[in-house]
């Protein structure tokens, strides 16, 4: 068959203490027959539609008419599968494994099959040869399962198919599940992506206590699609020292002849599951929870290893070639002999018997039942799931004797509610909070009475709520903070990501990914519902004033609703009881990602309790109290979506009130985004009566929104009366400045909302005149004021709700504690 | 003043032969004033209104109302910026200051204050007591200057608002600029991020020969918002292991006491800049293209140092406290006191004349005209922008007899046109490509014929076209790739990215800063404009054969059109022709960002060269070959935008005109997507009279779009057929599966397409019942025989305009040779 070169191989392995004595040659012997049946199947998958056992020679009609998939990583992760198993076997080891290049579909599907539990969940994929040839057919083909290690695949909580995420998403799974081992292949060109960069320093948060073990294991098949990565080209010592100066302990597992690899990864894997284990003794029976340096694997083999040294006369096997697929142009007799012989070198008739099953030698080599890595629950997280407990939020409610009589800051509303269910689960160990080192900042210091940050770096006596068995994440990667959660949930646990709503869009591939598999696991019967991802999106567009027009961005939603409906929900509270009525609502919720943008400054509360339960229940609704028009047909609707849009729609109406006292305003505000969509494209949708009802066939609408007014037209072009919906949002108009002046940078001011029903209301006609150039000699007063002093108007900042004109008192606007 | 802990430091500097002795003593002492001078102003711009030199009491009335700004990061980036001031002047060397946490926008500005540009780019901050009160006040106020070091701050091509991209930026910087050194400070928060972590690893593809140098200096300051940072808090030689892994050799520059560390410092960029010139010298003139092991600098000194240590019995020095504003709450008295004794620690009385201008033996340390970093021209690349030499594009124009007879591969073509635009500017050294591993897998390979792939790590007798000189950036990261082209671009050069399309996702929110800075600079007068940041998105959400859903996103440039218009631009050339059009736009056009979505595969050719050129000039138009109703109205109006759309609506068409002759059908075909917009929304706008001319008034239009539809209705929906516009496009649907499937699965197929147009024709009434029910069945037959064969329909994949009916040949679907 191949060439293989010879390599100098050197394992750190022989001096370690306490290692098992390593398998036997027999064992080796068997071994090597359960990777090359997983190679043959591998290749199988990526080539063949019959004749799956080649017991007749093989013919073009044999072969797929269109070869899709990916040859190169698998052998090398076939043969760590093999490996795995056999120190899962021996020590009942609870292990999942997550890898990088989940382009190895073919690798996982075919273990999966080789343990049975593909058999299992696809009754049709039989453990003999009809099954078989329905496995290759299957892969990669119409009707059939996709190339990657998709939802699809039993045993996968990661799909791969975007690279970067393994290491964020494997320790995700590792915390709080003790006993659980999350073997981590990362891929040497995966290894050069950011998120991927970050990920290893997982380690500085993992408690060997509390939490399980991430065992990362860098695959250096030396190429990626087309080009060498640098990991594999740079000196060995530099090597080392990188991951060393990551905290780890590294294992070199070097080779080209799979006998001495065998060897090599067998004993390296003792002494390291040995490790492992006298880590969590140190750390559970001495107590000691300094950080220790987790073992890991550098895994030195041939990409595309044991395909054809050579196709046509281009080097294949240990080089980017075998990336893909290594042979195409499958016409040409002699490719069809070339993989016939392949195929033929993995010696199917002694791995398969008559029937095509896995001969009973080989089959038990794997685990049984739910120690198979391709059944472990913690790769189905939602059979593992339980409820949060959960208190009352409405005991959390904020006092509004009148609309907008009370003043609070409804994310530190969040945070004490958030405190409570923090502390009533801190038993079951399955919440965490989330953020790229913004807890504070983004108002969520209550909880921070109940449980820590988690820290397992150096720990000084100054320090403010940091101890290893902290539950909240801090670290600044909002990769990382997305990929924990991610890995968190993905395994049957709780949480909630706080973020700078404009930074948020540094996840939104991962968001995409995340959205993808769940719409996929919707269709996928065995996937049982996980805990939904749910974002807290604060320090938003309006209210960035130590920053500015970098830290202004609220298009995430955008984003977000390009995705299954059916996976997405959008909130926008406008107060801190209807926060509180949708965190509630988005912690009990399953599969869905659900996105919660409010603010964090002092702000007018508006719903008491109940009605704010209400208002969120319906999504959306007239506010009476702020209305006008009962009993009869308003001439106006005044919309509004947000928490400053609100403040800025209720302050428009006001001056309406006092100046066109006899003009019939409806005033709508909507917390729930998807309620404007039709209902044949949201579950969420209103219909189309109700939606007439409310917003009028014909009447102008103004419509105040938090974002790019773009996305209301996006979510409402089809309903009758978009024609007279007039949206005012951001428009990328922004800087350092004062709260008020960012809506009116962006005309979504009280001032430029009244002038556009001036505008639409042709009937007020000159009685408006005077009342219009009022309005804008406001405008004029506001820049020249701010200019000299620097902050708002008083009758800005100190504005309220019923109480007339100018002789408010100031209002808070300096943020200047921001971070203390 | 404040107390400062001795701290026990040990440079590892003095051992390193060749470097200058050292300041003297009395040199220090003026150093240490220059840095109190920059704090001073730090100090000043973030509370002071009034009062600037404190030549009178300090009052509540001198500071400002609302206190905004970042004081922790100054202080480090101060004593820094006069450091390299002094090698600078001293061995006239040409360097910029990128600096990661841009939340020190004060810094940066008292530096080029204190240098004299300030008051050369905005006269009205003069360099007096006047000017200094202004240059207080202007910041982070009303109509002054945003907190961050913004386009606005002279000397930055970094705006560091949010985090992660300092060492991307300041790789692509570098390269190219043989004598340019870019001293690059990076927060130890930031180097959490991942584009971070592995921003380090752009010195494998950094030059010694050809390219400049970056000089990293880690900011171990210790603390980010409201936490410490895991680099500070691990053992010193895990950290060194770790720069070392990296390829670097780190200085440690470690410290509490003013006096020692500017010792230290002072001794370590002698020593540094020794080396610098060494392994510049070694490369240039001895030949050694060795990757070195560039120096850097590891500077732990106290976050906020200088400031008061306690503020209200609260530690701020030295802690996290200090990041923003240490002190707020300015109407307490005591807080009044505090300030004024912090700021006159600084000793300003010695600092500044009585004019306020700074004293001309300090003035003296800074450098001269262009070597000022304020006012180093390649932080304002613009001003040495050249414009590319560019072959006629018409030359590798498609031969195209008749619409759809020759097929070509639109982006080898777009491969062809780009090598010998590289080719012509090789030796002006101003254009490079990036690629995240898939130049060749987006076919642009032929440019490998003229340079190679750029690789400094080692190369194999083996690889393939990979040397340092080379001219094609490749390596797998998206971020590095995009931050590597944003700062050639914004030091005055050209390039190209090209992408997949799903996954230039992960770079949204860079794209969004760039087009933020871009925005920016449009309004400021001494900003010239630099080449565009253009994006060629290839393998997209159409043809993703070898991989699946986790590759279908087509929403990039719905993210990028939420920016302003000035800006953006998107095109989505249907052919060859028209796409080597657009890539010669795109290269000539300047402080854009193009975005242009193209197909790899090969597809049919519609228009000529000359046809092509038209077209595109114009964006959109009829194609008169494929409508039937010239001279009449047409009955519907078939849009399509992008390369698989146009074949499907093309296909659609020649059905239509088979089953239904009469029908009279208008195609028109979308390249620029910006057309589609009002014109008082986007420059690029069609006129609502144009618009209406060709979409007519109200005839029924259907779109078969490239994204997801409710793009098109976002950016038409005030068009006046609006409401008779129909889209298709990709709804979240796909798999591993067939081309022609991957349409089949959203509705944009040539079938579904054809029943839109029936539904929306009631006149067509009994007649198209038999053609309905024809097409459902086509699309049941394509189910069952892609599920039987794995392949498409001949008549699908060989489908060819104007060749009527099934009989057409088989096409070629295959594409395992994608990464050979
Ligand atoms: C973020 C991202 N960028 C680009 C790609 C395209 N891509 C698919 S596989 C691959 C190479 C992966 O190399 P490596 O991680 O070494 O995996 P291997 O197949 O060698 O095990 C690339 C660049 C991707 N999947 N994800
Ligand atoms: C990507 C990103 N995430 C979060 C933030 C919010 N943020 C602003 S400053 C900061 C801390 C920065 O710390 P560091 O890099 O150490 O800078 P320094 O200590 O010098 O201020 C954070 C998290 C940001 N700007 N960018
Ligand atoms: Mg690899
Ligand atoms: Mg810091």
């Amino acid at each position: 068959m191949v060439s293989l070169k010879t390599a100098a191989v050197a394992g750190a392995v022989a001096d370690e203490a306490g290692a098992a004595t390593g398998p036997s040659p027999d064992e080796l012997r068997l071994l090597d027959a359960y990777w090359r049946a997983s190679n043959y199947l591998s290749v199988g998958q990526i080539y063949l539609l019959d004749n799956p056992l080649l017991r007749e020679p093989l013919k073009r009609e044999h072969i797929k008419p269109r070869l899709l998939g990916h040859w190169g990583t698998s052998p090398g992760l076939n043969m760590l599968y093999v490996h795995l198993n056999r120190v899962i076997k021996r020590d009942d080891l609870n292990m999942i494994y997550v890898i990088g290049p989940g382009h190895g579909g073919p690798s996982l599907v075919a273990h999966a099959y080789l343990e049975g539990t593909y058999s299992e969940f696809y009754p049709n994929i039989s453990q003999d040869a009809e099954g078989m040839q329905r496995l290759f057919k299957q892969f990669s083909f119409p009707g059939g399962i996709p190339s990657h290690v998709a939802p699809e695949t039993p045993g996968s909580i990661h799909e791969g198919g975007e690279l970067g995420y393994a290491l964020s998403h494997a320790y995700g799974a590792a915390f709080d599940n003790p006993d659980l081992i999350v073997a981590c292949v990362v891929g040497d060109g995966e290894a050069e992506t950011g998120p991927l960069a970050t990920g290893w320093h997982g380690n500085k948060f993992l408690n060997p206590a509390r939490d399980g073990c991430v065992l990362p294991i860098l695959h250096l098949n030396g190429y990626k699609i087309a080009n060498p990565c640098y990991l594999a080209r740079i000196p060995r010592d530099e090597l080392q020292k990188y991951l060393e100066g990551m905290g780890y302990k590294p294992y070199f597992v070097e080779g080209h002849e799979p006998e001495e690899v065998h060897r090599e990864l067998a004993e390296a894997l003792d002494t390291i599951v040995a490790e492992i284990k006298d880590i969590w003794a140190e750390a559970r029976q001495n107590g000691n929870l300094k950080r220790p340096a987790w073992p890991m694997i550098v895994f030195r083999t041939p990409k595309g290893w044991t395909c054809p040294a050579e196709i046509d006369g281009k080097k294949c096997e240990d080089y980017w070639r075998s990336h893909q697929v290594p042979m195409g142009d499958m016409d040409k007799p002699e490719h069809i002999h070339i993989l016939e012989q392949w195929m033929k070198s993995y010696r199917p008739e002694e791995l398969f018997d008559e029937n095509g099953r896995l001969r009973p030698e080989l089959a038990a080599l794997a685990p049984t039942g739910r120690r198979r890595m391709s059944d472990n629950p913690h790769a189905n997280g939602g059979v593992l799931l339980r409820d949060l407990k959960m208190p009352d939020f409405r005991d959390y409610g904020v006092e509004v004797p009148s609309p907008g009589a009370t003043t609070a800051e409804s994310a530190r509303v969040m945070g004490k509610f958030l405190r409570d269910v923090m502390k009533e689960n801190l038993g079951d160990k399955n919440f965490r909070l989330f953020s790229p080192d913004e807890n504070n900042s983004n108002r969520w210091q209550d909880v921070l009475e109940v449980t820590n940050r988690c820290y397992m770096a150096e720990i000084y006596p100054e320090d403010d709520h940091l101890s290893p068995d902290g539950r909240i994440m801090e670290v600044l990667s909002e990769h990382q903070c997305q990929g924990w959660l991610e890995g968190y949930l993905l395994t049957g646990r709780h949480g909630f990501f706080s973020c700078y709503e404009a930074f948020i869009h540094i996840i939104d591939s991962m968001f995409n990914q995340h959205a993808k598999w769940l719409k996929v696991c919707n269709e996928i019967h065995w996937r049982r519902p996980i805990a939904s991802l749910n974002y807290f999106l604060s320090s938003h567009v309006w209210r960035q004033d130590h920053n500015g027009f970098s830290h202004q961005d609220p298009g995430f939603i955008d984003h977000v609703v390009n995705k299954k409906a059916e996976v997405v929900r959008v909130y926008l509270p406008p107060d801190a009881n209807t926060l509180l009525s949708v965190t509630d609502h988005c912690l009990r919720s399953r599969n869905y990602v659900n996105v919660v943008v409010a603010g964090k400054q002092p702000a007018p509360q508006w719903l008491t309790m109940s009605e704010a339960v209400r208002h969120c229940a319906m999504g959306l609704g007239i506010w009476e109290w702020a209305s006008s028009d009962r009993g009869s047909e308003p001439d106006v609707v005044m919309a509004c979506c947000g928490d400053v849009p609100t403040l800025e729609t209720l302050a428009a109406v006001q001056l309406l009130r006092e100046h066109l006292p006899d003009l019939k305003v409806r005033v709508i505000n909507v917390v729930n985004l998807m309620k404007l969509q039709p209902a044949s494209e949201h579950p969420h949708g209103l219909s189309d009566r109700d939606f007439d009802a409310l917003f009028t066939r014909d009447k102008p609408i103004i419509f105040a929104f938090h974002g790019y007014p773009w996305l209301i037209h996006r979510l409402t072009y089809r309903r009758t009366n978009h024609k007279n919906l007039h949206v005012r949002g951001y428009k990328e108009e922004g800087t350092t400045t004062t709260p008020f002046d960012m809506v009116v940078l962006n005309d979504l001011d009280r001032f430029h909302l009244v002038g556009d029903v001036i505008d639409r209301l042709p009937q007020l006609g000159a009685r408006a005149a005077y009342f219009k150039q009022a309005i804008q000699a406001k405008l004029i007063e506001h820049r020249q004021y701010i200019e000299e002093h620097g902050d708002d108007m008083p009758s800005i900042s100190g504005w309220k709700w019923g109480v007339r004109g100018t002789d408010a008192g100031k209002g808070a606007t300096s943020t200047e504690g921001d971070n203390a």
